[in-house]
This record gives structure tokens, sequence and C-alpha cells, in this order.
């Protein structure tokens, strides 16, 4: 059977996951909090079923969910879109990439993207037919050679995939990396898929931007977020897109026909939460920087060097001192041998650079942090 | 900007249900219930999210779910299928679809299909590179000729969809449709992408069959089904895909990057829900037929001439005696003047044919059923 993904295999978040919790680790791999979520948003969601709202939300998404939407993106860029026109929700901020990709990529259209990427990005854009060009970005600071990308530009060239803040090296775009990326996008008349899922995690006071920030780069982009990694509960699968309306018409083309809705009651617990909580959203950099701080001083005294995290609730370690084998013999040791499993950094890669490299997501509890530390620092 | 899929609009579902919104109308259109699900289903819901299940559910589903449709297809159809291996949890059938035809359908692959279709299915199937073939179903009976199926089968054929129970005609194949299938798609090697989402909606004693029921079928079919429409909770967008584990290893591999999972409490609501009420599902014939049977006896007075319904939630009725527009003129004319909302039938077809039929959809309230036709019996 001649397979339409040959080089895909079960992720490696799947992966690390099971085997975290078949060797009963400490399981810092994929990204997604141990501690629960506000409970005023479990009451929402039960009062909202029992209320009987259970039947199919609009393909959009329901109004009152985009007008909070809108309201957030209000507060926190200063800009405004059409809740009717511009913004859609979808089932996961993962089927958002999917359509945008569907949507605007052709058979034949390249897409640049930069590495380590989400391990998402290359599959999509090859199911739609599109050729990913990947620019490698490299350690500590992971900086993107914006020079390299203009000289990766070409007529196929269509749309360029951006993440800030960046998983998983937790750096975060400066104003100039964005009015770049906007120069670039408008100058050869490309696209931007600007996946924004860590948005509110940006720390030590550093500006908040998005794509949605720069007027010229907005009209051209369209921008995915996620009330899974905001209101810590990944499991909900709702997220967004918002677009400008032309883009969005064809974004929604490809959506009806790929989940067409999504959970209605979480869309009306969630609007509930942004509405009646909007300190849960503008807390979370402080909260996250809080846990960044915490697992940052524990591990003080090991042998990992740690790299900055300026954003994300991701925390990417060299452990060069500690062994020599490749990073994903390094997490399987780690977690069989030593309870605590990570995230090799080698395979967001698709050609990976000679470091030793991993990913702690550290979106747990003080304890759980706590606990893991103590066993890394023994290493 | 040139679209993907330029014949696109918004789907005719939304479009009527926003119409019958706007004009107040009793919503017989786009296929949902206008009544409560169980209790305990809600219940569930809710205990399980503040128990604090709210992050990732694995990527093929939970296992307690997968163990509970493996023991539903058991109980349906004396057939044994892998929990592990041959299910995976999809959200909605809508999502179950479309990945089926990514994982399946390559660029140049003919896809046969019978209108009236769904509608996701042919952009589905073009966003996958694929090129549908049409065969015209005609009323009332709406009978497969497996002969024409079989003149339509050429070296770039890859996959026949069905749909039975049927929407919209209602009807179910019968035990020698199925097997002339078998024999096609064993004979010419291809595949079966089976929609059933209306499985546990067959009256009036027929045998429920599934592509599971046949073995050599089963071996090459991807089964799609749905428990919105099982448990009366379209919102929910919980579904299923059941397949051989060599077509569930790629229809998984685009699944992890099409949602990567569903709604977690769902999954566990409904485990629950199979396991423990199990008569729910049995149930629903009966439950069905009832509705059905109320609608048309309500009807009996009326001049539209109501075509038999062997399965799922719609009833065809054509309307000639009553007005000579074209059905999608006369749908708006009816939500607008009369403010009962139904689907044109011509809408499900690449070809319309010369007929005067729409849909009524009746998984409604008995009341609201009664009302409805109050009204039809007065054109
Ligand atoms: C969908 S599983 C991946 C979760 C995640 O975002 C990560 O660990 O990077
Ligand atoms: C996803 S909206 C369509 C609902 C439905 O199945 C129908 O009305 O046919």
């Amino acid at each position: 059977f001649p397979s339409k993904l040959p080089d895909v295999g079960s992720s490696i978040f799947s992966q690390m996951s099971q085997l975290a919790s078949e060797q009963q680790a400490i399981n810092l791999s994929q990204g997604f909090p141990d501690f629960g979520c506000d409970p005023f948003l479990l009451q929402q969601l039960a009062a909202f079923s029992q209320q009987g709202l259970n039947q199919y939300a609009p393909m959009a998404g329901i109004v009152p969910l985009r007008q909070q939407i809108a309201a957030l993106i209000a507060r926190c860029y200063q800009q405004r879109v059409c809740p009717e026109q511009q913004i859609t929700v979808t089932s996961g901020a993962t089927e958002a990439l999917f359509c945008a990709f569907q949507a605007l990529v052709r058979p034949g259209d390249e897409v640049i993207l930069f590495d380590p990427a989400y391990d998402s990005y290359a599959p999509a854009v090859q199911l739609a037919g599109g050729r990913c060009v990947h620019l490698a970005l490299t350690a500590p600071d992971f900086k993107v050679d914006w020079q390299q990308v203009a000289d990766s530009i070409n007529r196929n060239t269509r749309l360029i995939i951006v993440n800030s803040p960046h998983n998983p090296s937790s750096q975060v775009f400066t104003a100039a990396d964005w009015q770049q990326l906007e120069t670039l996008v408008c100058q050869h008349g490309l696209y931007c898929l600007s996946d924004e899922v860590y948005e509110h995690m940006v720390f030590d006071g550093r500006p908040q931007l998005s794509a949605l920030s720069f007027t010229e780069l907005a009209a051209r982009s369209l921008v995915v977020s996620s009330f899974g990694k905001t209101f810590h509960v990944t499991g909900w699968k709702l997220g967004y897109c918002v677009a400008p309306a032309l883009l969005m018409t064809e974004f929604r083309k490809v959506h009806q026909y790929v989940t067409f809705s999504s959970f209605t009651p979480a869309q009306f617990a969630v609007a509930a939460m942004l509405e009646q909580h909007p300190e849960q959203v503008s807390g979370l950099a402080a909260f996250y920087q809080q846990k960044r701080d915490c697992f940052v001083a524990a591990l003080a005294t090991s042998r990992f060097q740690l790299l900055p995290a300026q954003g994300t609730y991701f925390q990417l370690a060299d452990y060069s001192a500690i062994s020599d084998q490749p990073d994903v013999e390094f997490c399987r040791w780690l977690t069989i041998e030593h309870k605590v499993a990570a995230i090799p950094l080698s395979v967001f890669y698709r050609q990976p650079p000679a470091q030793r490299l991993i990913r702690f997501c550290f979106a747990k509890n003080e304890q759980t942090l706590l606990q893991a530390a103590e066993v890394l620092c023994r290493l």
C-alpha cells in the first residue's frame, strides 16, 4: 500500500508520553499542564451542556466566542478584526494550521519554514501538494537570518511559516524580526502563516507582538492560536484562525469539510471565560515566567546548560556535560533510567545539526518541577 | 486570489439553518435533534472534566472508548475489530471522511460516488487531488445499478463511496447490494469508504448491515460513524473510523496532523454511555421509526407525496402537486412564507435531475413535527 506520507511515524510527543507513562516517569516531554484549569471554565462547560447547547455550532464558531476573540485581539494588539468575516473557530490550532495549508498551498508551491519546526507543518504542507524549504536556526539564540530568507524566495514561493514565541526554542521575535518578515512578504506577494499558540507567554517584560500588530503583514497573514494552551486544557482542542476576509473565505471552504464545527459547549464556556476572567489571559505570562524561574533555579547546580527561554512553556537544555549520546537515545535513557521524560531536539529538524539539546516542558506544578530537577541535578 | 475550491460556497445546511433562524421558522432542514440527549451523558461529561481529564487524549482516542466501539461492532455485526490497531476516534464523522480521502486518494485517482451525495465528499476528494465520478440514483427507490458501477471502473479508479442508510434518500442497502459492492471492490482491487453515520436507524425490521458484515469487503473498507448522530449531540463532533490495520496506519498519519485528537472529556463520557446504556443504541431504530411514523401520519392529508423512508432521520417529499418552483426556490419560499425549513434535493447532485423533491429532518419532538405538519397540510 503506497503511503501518502511515507516518512511519517507516530509523533515524538505520542511516543515519549507513552514511554513516560509505561515507565512511570515524570513527563516533561509532550507540552501539556499537569495542573487543572480554572474551575469556572468547567462549571461553564457543565452548565452550557446541561442547558442543552449540544447541537452543531455555526461553521465559523459561535458568535459570542468570535466577539470575545476580537476583543482579546483589541486588548493585546490594539487591532480591530471583524468577528463575522475574519475569525473562525477550529478544533484546535492543529486543525487551523491544516486548513490554512489546504486553503493556501497549491501543488508545486514552495513553503519556507524554520527548523526546528513543529512536527505538523511539513506533512500538512506535503498533503496540500507543497514543497517545504527548511531553513535551519541554530542554538543558542535561533535567530532568523532574514537575508537567507530573502535568498530562498523564488517565483514558486507561496508562504512563510513563522512561530513566535517559538516551540521548541522558546525564542520570541523582536519588532525588527516582524518588520523584516513584513517587508519580504509584501515585496514578494507572499502569504504568512503565523502560529501564535504561545502568544500570551512572553517573559521578562518583552513586548507581546503578533503578525496582527503589523498592518501590512496582517493583510497577508493567517494567524493561528489555541485556547488549549491559554486556558490549560489541551484536550479541549479549541483554537482559531484570524485572517483578512478574502483569505478567510478560502480557509472556511476547507474548514467546512475538514471538521465543519467544533465542540459546542466548550465554545460557550471559553467565551464566558474570556469575558468574565480576562485576568486569566493577561496574567499568563507572569504565571509561566514564575514556573520557568522555579525550574531554572532548581537546575542551577545541575550539569545541564540551560538556554535562555524568552517565551512558551518550554526550556531547552544542553546535556553535553552529562552524556555524548545522541539526543533521541539520551531522552529514552533519561526516561527509562531516571524517570524523567523530555523531547529530543533533533526530531524538529529535517537535517539535525550536531548538538546535544533536549526540551523540557515546565507547564507543571512546582512540586513536579522540583522533583524532576532533583533527579536531573544528580546526573 | 485563486481558490482551491472555486465551486464551493457556504453549505446548504448552514444557509438553510440561518434562514430558518432569521425567519423564526420550524427548522426541519439541517440534520440535528431539537430534543436533549440522555442526561447521563451530560453528567458524565461534567464529571470527567471536573475530575481533571482535560489534557490531550491519545491520538487514536482513549482506550476505553475504542474498546467500547469494538464491543458495539461485535454486538451489531458479530465482527471482531482490534481497538488498538483498527479504530481511531475523530472530531466528528466529517473529520473521519476527510482523513480517509487524504490517506487514500492520490492525485489523478478516480473516486466513484452516488448522487444525491453528502456535500463534503466531492470537495474533500478534490482537495486530495482526486476526480469524482458521479453516478446518479433516481427517485423513488434510489437503487444502485451495480452494472453501471462496474462499467465506470477503470485503471484510475481507487475508491467507491457508499452511504447506507443513505442521506438524503433514506434508502438502505440490501445484503445483495453489499455483496455486489464486495465483488466489485475485491475484483478490481479498489477500496471502499463506507459512511455509516445512520447505522443504528434502520426501520421496519430490515437487517442492520455494515461494510464490516462482509469480510472481504471489510478488508478493503474504511467505515465511518458518528456519536453525534447516535446520542443526539451533533455539536459534540465525535466520530470514528474503523479499518484494517494497514489502512488505519495511513489514516492515522493524516489524522495526527489534521486534528491530532478529540475533546477528551466527551470521549470518556461516550465510553461510559456505551458501556452503561447500550439500550440507547439498540433502541434508536424504534425511537426514530416512531418519529417517522408520526410525521408521515400527520402529513397524510397533505398534498406532499412522501417517499418510503427505510432509515436515517430524513423524509423525502415530492411537492409537484403544490408548486412548480425549482426546489431551492421552493425551500426558500416555504421557510419565508410558511415558516418551515427543509433542504432542496438538487444541491446533492452535480447534475440535478428534473424532479421536485425536498428533505425534511424528523429528528424533532413530536410537537415540532405536528406543528410543521399542520402548516404543510395547508399548502
Ligand atoms: C499535539 S501533541 C504536541 C504538544 C505540543 O505542542 C508539544 O509538545 O510541542
Ligand atoms: C454538518 S451540517 C449537516 C448535517 C447533516 O448531516 C445533514 O443535514 O445532512
